[in-house]
């Protein structure tokens, strides 16, 4: 079961292993599970069309429900095309091709060139990191769902596949500030439509090219352990992976390929070393959905079985979001990652927080994390 | 017809002045004029998809074409997505409102406060320069053109429009230096795919506020006259309007809206009148596509009537198009303003090129605007 990389990964499983099913996730269970479903959820998912959105205050007045709601429209239109069929793209089954796979391949002078093009182009399309591993069938859904019914289908991916490419997406920092709040939900909104856009005109181009390339964002498996794997950054307590570029405000999207490709290597510059000693986005969680202790195997049924590792109560957090009606990210806000590291200052303290003085670069961050007041983004 | 912002926008009609009919631009009369419809032509839309490509060197190998038609995907996909009815939207439809227009309307401060909030939010969702103007109902179409049979149908603008904000994206500096190459053709599709996400966005964002709001791309009017009027910047010989921030590396898209908004003045900083020494386009152009002379009406049934201007000979620059199996750019790579403007030495070139010492510009951009090798794109 165990993979050779998983040392370098910080990996950790154990013989009670399972590949999760989609069914289990807590968005799908807020539609089977009475246990999850409430008035509150409805609403939560009724709030996503402006006839339905609750008005209160700073933050979640009309105007940022409406940026929240516009900023989800390309993922939505992404999502809504193949509906009739129960498949929701991007979230419950893969986005479907729009172009054929070329009759002729293009041949590459090595892997690692190969690797290269793909690179420079995910970089063209506006993907702000990307990294490839081999695939790793553990990370995908045993199955997927029908968003008719909630019914478990096969998750459909072609046979051959080898590698995936993963793909990292900038959450707006200065949006990010402003958590909780349905304005703040704009930049996740903007991402994913963003995501959607880049994620399919990557794999356009890999069909292009002759080979097979199935453009992936929430569906099919657990894109965290690729990008892992992928080399992008390390896993963290507040359930995100932080990068060195951008710390953990990013979303990832993954094309599934047969493209002969060399891949990254896992690296572990210290941020779970940090996370070891850190508890700021446990502390700052309303809900204490997040987990203070050591990585450990989760009994929830909407984490994956037999992965020891910091997991969140999925159910506490989303019923969070519910009473917001908006989606929550104190814990990316609060993270001492979340930084903008183009600047000076920000670089040295990174190399202080992955460096053997993380207790100083904890202290030096013990005032930052604070909440922008919505009404300021929109002043400013 | 004369309207009060024509000196301060450059902009001079005669009494010949008629609307254009969107029959008459080129890419349509490539489907119903036998004097512009050849086997090249036609060639030209088919390598589009990729079992119809040629191939034949640098800048134009497989990997440059599955490039530059991956690139159009978002776009393509918004374009065909009402095909069946004629609306090959973003082109010779506006583009459909996914989402109504949200029942209570929010109510602003001032004009001025609505055009800023506007102004935030199209630079959130990735446009790079926006601008306000009132309707001027000279530049939209007489009539747009049914795709299936290119018959003239209604523009179908809703009733009520008072401005237009139109939104200016940014083409890729180092892509746009190929030119002429179907790598260099990526510049382009990248940017209507882009376009065709953040227009649609900001539009399902003042929906979202109460207000009516058109998404629009190449169709239901000119956007040219427009992106003048909304003062982001000055029209010039190579046909493209020049922005003192990207020059005229730029494509445009536009929001027909009834809400009440502030508007921006038209600016006349020293294009044209540098442009009345320079020639470098016409000089490049490798068909003679350009008007080396001042600004006059012309008799070309693809260029609008009665307007006094620099006008193109469309059908030469598109039989270049045609021949190349690519759209060509080089009037936009070699202009004296295609510069990386966040650069001191080339803000310093601008501050030059705009005052009285143009001539001096002039000279000191002699051997600027040369292309770069599609190879050598690829390999940086």
């Amino acid at each position: 079961m165990q993979h050779r990389n998983d040392p370098a990964a910080g990996i950790e499983t154990t013989p009670e292993f399972e590949r999760f099913s989609q069914k289990n996730d807590i968005f799908t269970r807020a539609f089977w599970d009475k246990t999850v479903q409430t008035q509150k959820t409805d609403s939560f998912f009724a709030s996503y069309r402006m006839e339905a959105i609750p008005r209160r205050g700073d933050g979640f007045s009309q105007k940022d429900f409406a940026l929240r709601n516009a900023s989800w429209l390309i993922s939505d239109i992404m999502a809504d095309r193949f509906s009739s069929d129960g498949r929701r793209e991007g979230f419950q089954a893969p986005l479907s091709n729009d172009t054929p796979i070329a009759d002729q391949k293009v041949k590459f002078k090595s892997p690692a060139q190969a690797s290269s093009d793909i690179k420079k182009v995910a970089s063209f399309f506006g993907a702000d990191l990307s990294g490839i591993t081999t695939l790793d069938d553990r990370w995908l859904y045993s199955k997927r769902v029908d968003a008719r019914d909630m019914s478990e289908k096969d998750i459909g991916l072609p046979e051959g596949i080898t590698h995936v490419i993963v793909l990292g997406h900038e959450m707006d920092y200065e949006m990010v500030k402003t958590y909780p709040s349905a304005l703040g939900g704009a930049a996740t909104g903007r991402e994913y439509s963003h995501e959607a856009a880049v994620v399919m005109q990557v794999a356009a181009y890999i069909r292009n090219l002759g080979y097979s390339a199935v453009a992936s964002m929430n569906d099919t498996g657990l894109v965290i352990p690729m990008a892992v794997q992928a080399g992008l950054g390390e896993y963290a307590r507040n359930q995100l992976v932080i990068t060195p570029e951008y710390g953990p405000r990013l979303r990832f999207s993954k094309i599934f390929t047969d493209m002969p490709l060399e891949i990254d290597q896992p690296k572990r510059p210290g941020v779970a070393k940090f996370c070891d000693i850190c508890t700021k986005c446990v502390d700052a969680c309303p809900v204490k959905a997040l987990p203070s202790g050591a990585p450990k195997v989760s009994e929830d049924i909407s984490t994956i079985k037999g992965v020891k590792k910091w997991s969140s109560d999925a159910k506490k957090c989303f019923s969070f979001w519910a009473s917001l009606s908006s989606d929550c990210a104190i814990c990316m806000r609060v993270c001492p990652f979340n930084r903008d590291f183009t600047q000076t200052r920000h670089k040295l303290w990174l190399k202080l927080a992955l460096s053997p003085l993380r207790r100083l670069a904890l202290w030096l961050d013990r005032k930052r994390g604070g909440r922008l007041k919505p009404g300021e983004w929109w002043s400013r």
